[in-house]
């Protein structure tokens, strides 16, 4: 893994939490992207060379949401930056880890993405992310 | 705030959480240190500018125990470098963050630290962490 690329909290209101996250942090979010095919509102926090990612559901039945109603708010996965995501994900499945896409997908902020179950990594959810070139 | 300085994992066990992530992380830890004022083991492994520490409980009374008992394995707390840690927690708290410890208080890895409660961070238990000059 190359370095942190973000954290992502799932907050219940993204305005809220931007008015929250700018006065910790002391900038504003650069970007703001919605990602329909996962049902999440999010906007993105420069910290250092990582980011700070805030995850809202706009629909009930997307993967947030339903973190929310069994969690409540609060940090729901750490990503990593990696500059070959598919040997990455073949060699993180050879050591062991539970991937649980074989294939990387498009996620926000311009990114190839994969995630790796919890269970495999003491209860974190884990996502590797490669940039995408332009 | 400067960077993330580190994420702190709950873990049932060390010594496997140490295995785990060295395969994660393609690095040993660098440092394994007791907490003996927080009841907590730890291990820190480096990530680009920032630190993994993995955090386990040595008794039955101590933060950690008692957040793994509550909810298991999983992400902790965030930490973020400053270099004014005295001067943060006050604009903080004018903020109107809920800071836990208005004195910094020796954490692991020579550091001054301060917790921000996470009611006030949309549910993410926040450290704040100055190095201390040798």
């Amino acid at each position: 893994m190359d370095k942190i690329e973000h954290i992502g909290i799932a907050v219940n209101n993204l305005e809220e939490a931007n008015a929250t996250y700018k006065k910790l942090l002391g900038t504003s979010p650069y970007k703001q992207e919605e990602v329909e095919s996962e049902g999440v509102t999010t906007s993105f926090f420069k910290t250092g060379e990582s980011k700070i990612e805030l995850l809202a559901a706009t629909r009930e039945d997307s993967p947030i949401a339903k973190f929310l109603e069994k969690k409540g708010e609060g940090i729901h996965h750490i990503a990593f930056a990696v500059s070959d995501i598919e040997r990455k994900i073949k060699e993180l499945e050879a050591d062991g880890f539970v991937v649980l896409n074989k294939t990387p997908k498009k996620g926000a902020d311009n990114k190839l993405v994969a995630f790796l179950h919890p269970k495999s990594s003491h209860g974190v959810l884990i996502e590797l992310c490669q940039e995408i070139k332009k």
